[in-house]
């Protein structure tokens, strides 16, 4: 397992649509979105994406809103990664500006789960506890359940509150943050919005 | 987040088609195991199930073998979790015995990726570093990657390697356990089978 010990943050994911074109959806959504802020990799099971936090959640939330604009079924699913002892390539991508590259306020409703892992921590539900209280305040929650929470509702308020949640969940002294996030978009299930 | 300080193990997972039918795909894939002997709830992003460690990982298997079978492009990502502090739902399970019940020998390439996070371990890193070795000592290692590792074979191996590597990465001193992984089946990306 290859990480990192620079401030650099990764997202490594999987975009599934429920569709005979899958290949052409996921290709499509990754043309579609400006990486350039980003040090990008794709294999056989997963892409990662790696550089500074405000790039990589834009470049998440760009890949999701492009895929569910197919009208199909799909579904992200993948990880969120701050603080990983290990190595450091793409941290050039640490120069980049603040600017984010992919602006698009288009609605969608998101139903998801995550969870947070803060490594090392012995604290770590407390850190838990107030991230889900914190979803609650921004009208975001939807559900308990056994090893996540559910989080739904407009695609912009569920990213801001994940980059937000991501922020306040790891410290200087806690560096090693994981938060696991599944999106679920265009489902026949959705009951809640 | 609601978890539980019982022996017992969740997976909570989604199972996802990349094909038109796929609330076929996965009802059948549902409806063709047993799970007789977990705890399963389904709501509109995943699927989970609990029980003793033996059944949980034979039906999740299970699951993702009969949906392989359709022969569609499939994808099961979930998180296997144990010793998480929280609530006991579910313990009757516990009481099954230890005979497993579905029983499928035919052999499918998986290409997978994992993520072991031990909770509140200070020495979590060399539990990461100890598994990665155990998967190369049983032939299913495929690469290292940012935030992962990739495991790759016969199903039946890769979902040994799995259960070994989530027994032997926990402790009576370190409980909670929390292990991530991403399957591939049946994808025009697999080049490594």
């Amino acid at each position: 397992m290859k990480c990192g010990v620079s401030p650099i943050i990764g997202f490594r994911f999987s975009l599934y649509p429920m569709a005979a074109n899958f290949v052409e959806v996921i290709k499509g959504a990754l043309e579609q979105t400006d990486t350039s802020n980003v040090w990008m990799h794709t294999d056989d099971v997963s892409t990662v994406i790696r550089g500074k936090q405000v790039h990589v959640f834009n470049v998440a939330k760009a890949i999701c809103l492009h895929a569910a604009k197919t009208g199909e079924h799909i579904a992200m699913s993948g990880t969120f990664s701050a603080g990983c002892p290990g190595d450091t390539a793409g941290d050039v991508y640490l120069e980049k500006g603040d600017e984010v590259a992919n602006i698009d306020t288009t609605k969608q409703y998101v139903s998801s789960q995550f969870a947070l892992y803060p490594m090392n921590n012995p604290d770590y539900m407390d850190v838990i506890y107030q991230e889900v209280d914190r979803a609650k305040e921004r009208g975001v929650f939807n559900e308990s359940m056994h090893y996540a929470s559910g989080i739904h509702g407009d695609i912009h308020d569920v990213f801001a509150f994940y980059e937000e949640s991501f922020t306040h969940a790891r410290s200087e002294q806690h560096k090693h943050l994981v938060m696991t996030v599944s999106m679920s978009i265009n489902s026949p299930s959705h009951g809640g919005r």
